[in-house]
């Protein structure tokens, strides 16, 4: 019930976010990065209480991780502030500009989506990143935090609204949500809340996704492959393998399967096999792969799977199109990545696969918001509406036709007493 | 059963859509329009038909008047086609392109969104609109049409059908579901189809977005507002009013509620009224608007209802803030129109309301894509994730992320082996 009222208030302020000059979004941005900077002891305090709580509960090594926020992570979160404050606005831009005759002029130009609901789990610095993306693209920003990071957020949340209110930003800019009740309550918030970003594990998501009406951008599955074509680099194959399988294990972007072309398995996969036990990563073979080298079988199961730990399948395929077949049956149409010294094949891979990433000898790991040079994400989309891949400002903006005339009415037209005249402004 | 075994078909079809060259689909286009051309006979033989059963059937006459595919409908799909065929190609445009470091390019390209389902009600003419839009951008589509349009869709569908094999495009481009379950087995597909397109009443796109999983682009009401300011042009204002409610009043994009500053209330309203008592509207008032002029009340429920019908609410409101809270209430974010002379009443109009279309001294009646220069349109979006407002090709496309590299792997970046140094190319 409150929750509901809540919304309603930031719905309302979310129109007033859209009028704001990209100079008052801007100072307000560098009055929460300067806030962050002084305030970095209650930070911490309040994290080491997080961290201290969270040891007693045993929380997992990885999970501990995430949670911590030194100087460091401050240290980034702020840099990451400053680079937005420097990026073009995301707002105000005109994407069409049409006369559509005598003074009727239509515009098409970007304004915030409105009101963003972002339920994450431990990482305090992803409440930072978040709230700084939702600042500079006009929109208010509900939050919902895990529980462990409770003290951290809190004192992060405080310090950001303080000073973006200072700064002329409206109240409803920023909220944090922090009873557990709260996720199924904001999921029923269709009518106020615009879009809900969901991070966090598979599960977590798949909930969310089929639990309310307002739209999900997100993905659940990250199950990323990489071909190795036949004319391949062996080299360069083993290199992007190994990269793309451990160079962060649990990543959404981390490779699962890879499928190997048969005219070169017999020479690639010997090479493979030592590179990857060499990083403990167990091979999951398909009948032909364990004709070349010995690992354990792969099931038909393994290829649906998001393994986020050092196992990977191997399939050997008959050809290109039976590997893009693969992927866009098996996969999640995240990143997929293509080896090959074959400018045919990589234009072929590139236009069958149907995915937010598809790659040419590169490892998946590249797909992410800062390594594609957006400053930050807000997460990595699935979906193919609205955004797709790692989502920066660009994602967080949609637009609205504006039409000016002189008293101008339809049924001059309809009864061709006035004829249109298209000219692109 | 079956339904999912096709939608399974056409969404392997789909892949080879997007790799399909602008030549191919453009004379794919052509050879459409050629056998439309050429098979009209059967075209008007075949919704004969439909219309014979139709008024056996008492269907009501604006529903027979859309059913009617005569040589003027024909003759406007056919010139639609022939329009399409010479706009820019919508794939295969580069929206950025950036070096992220020596060797590795970072590339996000328009492709097509995959399989598209329509479910529409009596209009044949829509069945050609829809499928010539989803040619031209590379999209599979399935259509499921009314029942009074059987005969005509059937012979529309083969024509097309036919015409599109001949000229080089997948099987899977275009499917007809005629059987009236259908629908509720289209719903459930949400592994094939990536994107659903209702068009019909209210009611029918409610329940279609109440019952998917897969993401619906359209809109379920059309509130749309006219406010008429303090500094208002009476005889524009008047004359805006008149086409908005009465130009055909059962569309979408009609004014169901006028609002009307204090301030010039006592001199508007008196002239206004003669003008919709011309064209039979009934004007329901509130407290204030009925010490004007003579009027049935308005209740709030009417603030908030598609009238479809010459009635209109009037409410007299203190400033262009309740104006807009209105608007941002009781809308439904459609298309609303200031009528003004004060240019920073626009602008304060344009950024705070919350629409799809916010226009300035020109009717409501406007939106529609065909007005905007589109060519044709499959609908109109009232959401604000995608598309919003008339939906032409722009909104049948989405994009993918492709990078190139030359074996190059995360782990260097991590380590500071090597920094990323972003140049837009």
């Amino acid at each position: 019930m409150e929750i509901t009222k809540i919304t309603k208030d930031v719905k309302n302020d979310s129109f007033k976010m859209a009028s704001l000059s990209p100079d008052i979004r801007n100072s307000a941005l560098a009055a929460v990065s300067a806030a962050l900077c002084a305030q970095a002891d209650a930070i911490f305090k309040a994290n080491a209480e997080d961290l201290r709580e969270a040891e007693k509960n045993d929380l997992a090594g990885p999970l501990l991780k995430r949670l911590k926020f030194d100087r460091q992570k401050l240290d980034d979160a702020i840099s990451g502030i400053d680079s937005l404050i420097g990026l073009p606005d995301p707002l105000f831009r005109t994407l069409l500009a049409r006369q559509l005759d005598d003074g009727l002029r239509l515009y098409k130009v970007t304004c915030p989506i409105g009101v963003i609901g972002v339920i994450f789990e431990s990482r305090p610095d992803a409440l930072v990143q978040i709230a700084a993306l939702c600042l500079k693209s006009g929109n208010c920003c509900i939050l919902k935090g895990g529980s462990e990071a409770a003290n951290t957020n809190r004192v992060l949340y405080g310090i950001i609204a303080q000073a973006t209110l200072k700064s002329g930003i409206p109240k409803g800019f920023l909220t944090l949500v922090e009873t557990r009740e709260g996720i199924s309550e904001l999921l029923k918030c269709h009518e106020s809340i615009d879009l809900i970003i969901p991070r966090g594990s598979n599960e977590f998501v798949q909930y969310i996704m089929a639990n309310s009406k307002i739209p999900v951008m997100g993905h659940a599955d990250g199950i990323c492959h990489v071909f190795v074509d036949r004319s391949a680099d062996i080299r360069k194959a083993v290199k992007i393998i190994v990269d793309s399988k451990t160079q962060y294990v649990a990543a959404c972007n981390t490779v699962e399967t890879l499928l190997v072309h048969k005219d070169i398995a017999e020479e690639f996969l010997p090479a493979l096999k030592p590179a990857l036990d060499d990083r403990s990563v167990i091979i999951r073979g398909c009948a032909e792969t364990r004709r070349i080298i010995d690992c354990p079988p792969a099931e038909e199961a393994d290829y649906g799977k998001e393994y986020l730990d050092y196992i990977v399948s191997v399939k050997i395929v008959g050809d290109l199109d039976e590997a893009v077949r693969h992927i866009n049956t098996y996969g999640s149409h995240h990143t997929d990545s293509i080896v090959t010294e074959d400018e045919a094949s990589v234009e072929q891979f590139m236009l069958l696969v149907d995915s937010a990433g598809v790659y040419h000898n590169c490892s998946t790991r590249f797909a992410d918001g800062f390594r594609y040079g957006f400053g930050a994400e807000v997460g990595i989309s699935t979906g193919k509406l609205h955004a797709r891949g790692p989502v920066g400002l660009d994602g967080l903006v949609t637009y609205k036709y504006k039409l000016f005339g002189d008293g101008h009415i339809v049924s001059d037209y309809a009864e061709g007493v006035r004829l249109f005249h298209f000219k692109d402004l």
